[in-house]
């Protein structure tokens, strides 16, 4: 690189047109009109020229950076949610945006630092991120820069907000059962993640509950147990053991998420019940995990790559509208879902998933 | 945020300094003695008065801007190396400086913008990661600024570069088997990861089986059997299944990682043997799963969070050495290795791990 610099004044001159011209090209500005051709030109010419804009000194002129934030408190240290990363990344890119990732912890302190410096370097603008919807309150440091949510649920910012369509997932979940003909013997595990810190549960468990009663209520069936424990492996291991020990077998079982659903398989293949013979399993999350599993795991997926995208593509957007964005989660139908056992009604055969 | 911006001036005189002064101590530069009590005074003013540098301007008077860029082919997608990005933004944040994160899919084209991009914007330096220890061309551009590479075996570039021990994690799964006292009937599943396209295997594969090897070689001890094959659960299901149904009963197997133990966990518990009665695992990552499987795998860990912060720790030390950093490995012992059943050799009851 010891070439000098070309400056904007050599591309302009290249390209026969004013400095100002090719600067308006060059920065994407729109508010003066230029010909088509004369955009051509300039384009051509920083190419032929390898021309490269001097961003630190434009974003001093011009207040845009284009560079965006985002902030979270752990989705990357999270194997699922890296991906809203990877997607923040991806949509950056295609919009000739770079991206900073901070991550807090969930430290205030740390959080408002962060913010600082990243306003010191004059982001653009922010996405603020947490771990698995929930009610949070973002700095209001972030009310100096166009802000984009994901994730959070907080009344008192009026800016978009990106969500995961978790009602959705559970009539998704449910509806898989139903299609297949199970009308008895439906137990849900991890369900709203109740506990006595929570005892309404957490969002994302009572928004899929909530989606899964609907749909039972649409069809007359009532749940025939739900068991309230940690969306984890051992939690749902020994929920489903309880459940197996006191005598029940059960013909289905709505899992909160694929860990859960892997204690359960492990609970129901440990005493030799086979899925989907036996018993039916769905859940929500598609992750890896889904496919890992035998039988594979028919599971309603988590986009958290089209969130980080949907939540870069609307804070670059001037016309973006604030209130929540929701993504639809869809049931990706595998193999641990058929008809209940000594049913052959052939209209409910197909497992799980859409028409 | 309405209020204007305090000046370095007013921080200087706050503090009963000059303003050179008092802008060498809040930029970090060390090139000037200044008494330990003038740099509180400094810093107690900036408080006070919450004085935030301009660092855009910053970055134009001093070319630094504090601020790192992290290109990597795939790791945020990836489930595991999401914790490279957690290490390096963590490690960045306690040096003060922010980290770009950019993602190039391996696509070439990108990968040189997306640096151009992070060099226009006057990137103080870079860490240039790989998915998986593996041979790589870093572009000449990185040439330019200070640069650490991850995972990276690229011969041409005289930087440091961090590496995991993955020989060293060979020998720690294989120590854990001798440890209790398996001497016969070890399986190496997943292995060198060999096939059509890459006759010798995987780097990493390669270099775990030669830690495998040596251990064993000291302990007069014979593989009795390697299966190659892809390093997911489906495939190695398929090897331990093709064993077991030749009638050989393995005593111990050495998988090439935690997705391939939880193929062959399905494929030794589908037929009823138990694990570690049966037969002992072990394995390579210290995945999530390894935790999840039941029973917990011993599992040497693959450091991705402290290769992330040890290659930020690099770049942001003047001091850095060039070559190999090697990160060690160790052995999470939990609940698959016992020793080889029939066998009661009380010094070899331990299972897997060290002393």
């Amino acid at each position: 690189m010891p070439k000098r610099r070309v400056t904007l004044a050599q591309v302009a001159e290249e390209a026969g047109v004013s400095s100002t011209t090719a600067s308006f090209v060059l920065s994407g500005r729109t508010d003066m009109r230029i010909s088509v051709d004369a955009q051509r030109r300039v384009r051509e010419a920083a190419d032929r020229l390898r021309y490269r804009p001097n961003l630190t000194a434009r974003g001093l002129r011009t207040n845009v950076t284009h560079t965006l934030g985002l902030v979270s408190d752990t989705i990357a240290t999270s194997q699922f949610t890296g991906e809203i990363i990877q997607g923040a990344v991806d949509e950056a890119t295609a919009h000739q945006r770079m991206l900073f990732v901070g991550e807090t912890q969930g430290n205030l302190d740390l959080e408002s630092r962060l913010i600082q410096e990243l306003l010191d370097r004059q982001v653009d603008g922010f996405v603020y991120a947490v771990m698995g919807p929930r009610p949070c309150a973002p700095p209001d440091l972030l009310r100096t820069r166009p802000t984009v949510l994901l994730q959070c649920i907080a009344d008192s910012f009026d800016v978009p907000n990106v969500m995961p369509d978790d009602v959705g997932a559970g009539r998704e979940a449910a509806l898989a059962l139903m299609a297949a003909g199970h009308r008895e013997g439906v137990y849900a595990v991890g369900a709203h993640h109740r506990s006595e810190r929570l005892p309404e549960g957490i969002p994302a468990g009572r928004a899929r509950m909530r989606g899964v009663e609907e749909v039972l209520d649409e069809y007359g069936v009532r749940l025939a147990g739900t068991f309230q424990c940690r969306w984890e492996p051992a939690e749902s291991y020994e929920a489903v053991s309880s459940l197996l020990d006191s005598g029940i077998r059960p013909r289905a079982l709505i899992c909160a998420n694929d860990r859960v659903a892997m204690g359960a398989y492990q609970a129901l293949q440990g005493r030799g019940l086979r899925i989907p013979e036996d018993t039916s399993v769905v859940s929500f999350d598609d992750s890896d995990l889904a496919v890992w599993l035998r039988p594979a795991l028919s599971s309603v997926d988590l986009p958290y790559y089209e969130m980080g995208r949907l939540a870069v593509r609307l804070l670059v957007d001037p016309d973006r509208k604030a209130g929540v964005h929701q993504v639809p989660m869809r049931m990706v139908a595998r193999d641990s879902v058929a008809p209940p056992a000594g049913r052959t009604d052939p209209a409910a055969t197909r497992s799980g998933g859409r028409a």
